[in-house]
C-alpha cells in the first residue's frame, strides 16, 4: 500500500525540489510547526536520503508568543525521529521597522541565513503554499504595480526553495494528519492585525463566494504566468539596455523610441538605478515623466529624480546624472 | 466660474478620446442611463461642436426591468438639450447563450454595431468607469489567466473608446448631481444574480477593508501595466512566429528553444490557431503539452488539440496538422 495521497503529493514536490544538488549536500527545512513546513520537513526527512542527500530542520523562535519557545525546543526534539539532523532553534529579537510582519520576517531571514551558512547547507527550503501564494498576488495586486509583482513569491531565490507553491494548504493538513503529526496553529494566523492574516480570513473567502470556487488555485496560476511574462521582458529590457547605451554615456533617444512602452520603462529603470536613484524610492510617475522626454519631447527641462539624480535629453540622448538642473 | 471639478474631469477625458478625429465626425454615446454614461453623454454634448464634431446618442433597451422602455424614451427625449442629435432608441431581444450578462453584451454590441454604421458614426464612446476595470480585473483575476487577461478592457477596440476608465465611478455621479441630472439607478447593480454586481457589492468592499483604500485604483493601474506589458509581449511573439515559420512549413524548434517561455507558448498558440484550432478551446495545458515537444523532448508521440489538430515534432521541425496521429 502506497503513502496516502496527500504525503505522496508532498513529497513529490520535495523531490521536484531537491534535483541538482551534489551527492551528500545538505537540506535544511525552516520549520515554523504548522501544517505547511511540518509536512514539508517529515517529508524532507524522507526523501533526502533516498536521493543521497542529508537533511536538517530549523526552527525560528520570535518570541512574539507565549509558548513559541517550547514549541520550537519540542520541534528540535521532534526532528530526529523525522530523519532530520541537524535540528537547531534560533531565537530572534523582532524589532518594528517597516511594520511587525516585515520586521519578523526581515529577523528570521538574517538568522536563517546565518544558520545555513554556518551548517554548509545547499539549500533551504521554505513552506509557502498555493494558498500563501494566493494571498501574496492579493496583496501586491492592491499596490497596483505590473507583471513583476504580480509574480508573487519565487519558487527559488538564492540558496531558498519553495516546494509546496503548487501544494494546498489542506494538502498539507492531510499529510500532517496521515503522518500523525500535531501541527501547531499560529496564532498570527487568526489576528486580524496582519494583513495577511485579513487576506486569508476575509478577503479569499468572500472572493471564493462571489466568484465561485478555485480562487486561490487561480492566483497561484497567475503568480507562474506573470512571472514568465515579467522574466521575458526582463530580458528584452537588459538587451535594450545594453542597446540604448552603446558605447556612450546616457541612452540613445531613437533606440528608446522604437521600443514598446513596457521595454521602454524597463531600460529607463535600469538607468536610473544605474545612475544611483534608489531602486525602491523610484516610483512609475518617475520612470513616465522621464519616458516623456522619448515620446512628448517639446524641449522639457530636466526630470528630478529621487537620490539627487535628473535626467535631461541632449541631442538625441538621455542623461542621467547627480545635481543636474 | 469654470465648471465643477467632476465636469471638468469628464469633459477632460472626453476631449482625449476624440482626439484625431476628421472635422465634422460623427461621435456617437452608448447611455443607459446610469450615472457613468449619462455624465458622458452630457459632455460629449457640450466638448463634441467646440471640437467641430457631431455627438448624437443610442440607448439600448434589453426589455428586461419593468420600466425600461420608458426610461429609454425619457433618455431620448432628454438628448437634444444635451446637444446629442441624432439620439436613436434599440430594442433588442436578449437571448440566454453564455450566461444572462454575456447574451445581453452580445446583443447589445450587435445593436449599437448596426446603428453606428448606418449612422456613419466614426466612433462610440463607452462609460465604463475607473471601477468597472477594477471589476473586470478581479473577475479575470479568478480566471487564472496571463497579463492580456488581466489587461482588463482597452481603451479603444474597433469603433469603440472608453474615455473615462481613469475616471471613478462616484466622479460621474458628482457630475451628474452638478449638472442637474438625475441618472438611473439600474436594478441589475444591485442584483445579486450577477457574478459583476456581486464583485461590486462584496468583494470590492471587503478588499477595501483588508488591504486599505485605493484598492479600485490599484486594479486600475493593474490594468494598464498588464496591458503594455501584453502588448510588448505580442509584438514580440509576432517577430519569433514570423522567424520561426522561415519559409516552411511548422515551426523552426531551434528558434523555439531560444525564446523565453512566455514568448514561445504565445508562439505556439498563434501557431495552433493558425492550423484551425479554435482559439476558444485552445486552453493553457494544450500549449504546455505542445512546449514539452519543445523543451522536454524525449521522442514524444503528437499532442492532440481541440479542433482535431494534432502537433507533432519531426527533424525539428514542429508541426501541426489536421488529423495527424
Amino acid at each position: 500500500m502506497g503513502p496516502h495521497p496527500a504525503v505522496a503529493d508532498v513529497r513529490r514536490a520535495v523531490r521536484a525540489s531537491l534535483t541538482g544538488l551534489e551527492p551528500g549536500a545538505l537540506a535544511l527545512v525552516a520549520c515554523s510547526g504548522g501544517a505547511d513546513s511540518l509536512a514539508l520537513a517529515a517529508c524532507l526527512g524522507f526523501a533526502a536520503p533516498r536521493l543521497g542527500l542529508r537533511a536538517g530542520l530549523l526552527t525560528v523562535d520570535h518570541g512574539l508568543q507565549p509558548g513559541s519557545a517550547e514549541r520550537a525546543h519540542d520541534l528540535v526534539r521532534l526532528a530526529p525521529a523525522l530523519g532530520l539532523d541537524p535540528a537547531e532553534l534560533l531565537t530572534v529579537t523582532v524589532g518594528r521597522a517597516g511594520g511587525p510582519e516585515a520586521a519578523a520576517r526581515d529577523v528570521r531571514y538574517r538568522a536563517l541565513d546565518e544558520a545555513a551558512t554556518r551548517l554548509g547547507a545547499a539549500v533551504v527550503l521554505l513552506g509557502h503554499t498555493l494558498n500563501d501564494q494566493a494571498e501574496t498576488v492579493l496583496m501586491r495586486l492592491s499596490r497596483g504595480s505590473g507583471s513583476r509583482s504580480l509574480a508573487g513569491m519565487p519558487e527559488r531565490f538564492g540558496r531558498y526553495r519553495r516546494p509546496l507553491l503548487g501544494v494546498s494548504r489542506t494538502r498539507t493538513e492531510q499529510a500532517c494528519a496521515a503522518l500523525g503529526l500535531e501541527p501547531w496553529k499560529d496564532p498570527h494566523n487568526v489576528d486580524q492585525a496582519f494583513t495577511r492574516a485579513r487576506v486569508r480570513s476575509e478577503a479569499l473567502p468572500v472572493l471564493e463566494a462571489t466568484l465561485g470556487p478555485g480562487v486561490a488555485e487561480a492566483l497561484a496560476r497567475t503568480a507562474r504566468l506573470c512571472r514568465d511574462d515579467a522574466d521575458a521582458l526582463d530580458d528584452w529590457a537588459d538587451a535594450a539596455y545594453a542597446e540604448a547605451r552603446g558605447l556612450g554615456a546616457g541612452l540613445d533617444v531613437a533606440v528608446l523610441a522604437r521600443l514598446p512602452g513596457a521595454v521602454r520603462r524597463r531600460v529607463i529603470q535600469r538607468a536610473a538605478v544605474a545612475a544611483g536613484v534608489p531602486a525602491s524610492a523610484l516610483a512609475a510617475v518617475h520612470i513616465e515623466e522621464v519616458e516623456r522626454l522619448v515620446t512628448e519631447w517639446r524641449g522639457q527641462r530636466a526630470v528630478d529624480l529621487p537620490g539627487g539624480v535628473g535626467a535631461v535629453r541632449r541631442y538625441g540622448t538621455l542623461i542621467f546624472a547627480s545635481n543636474l538642473s
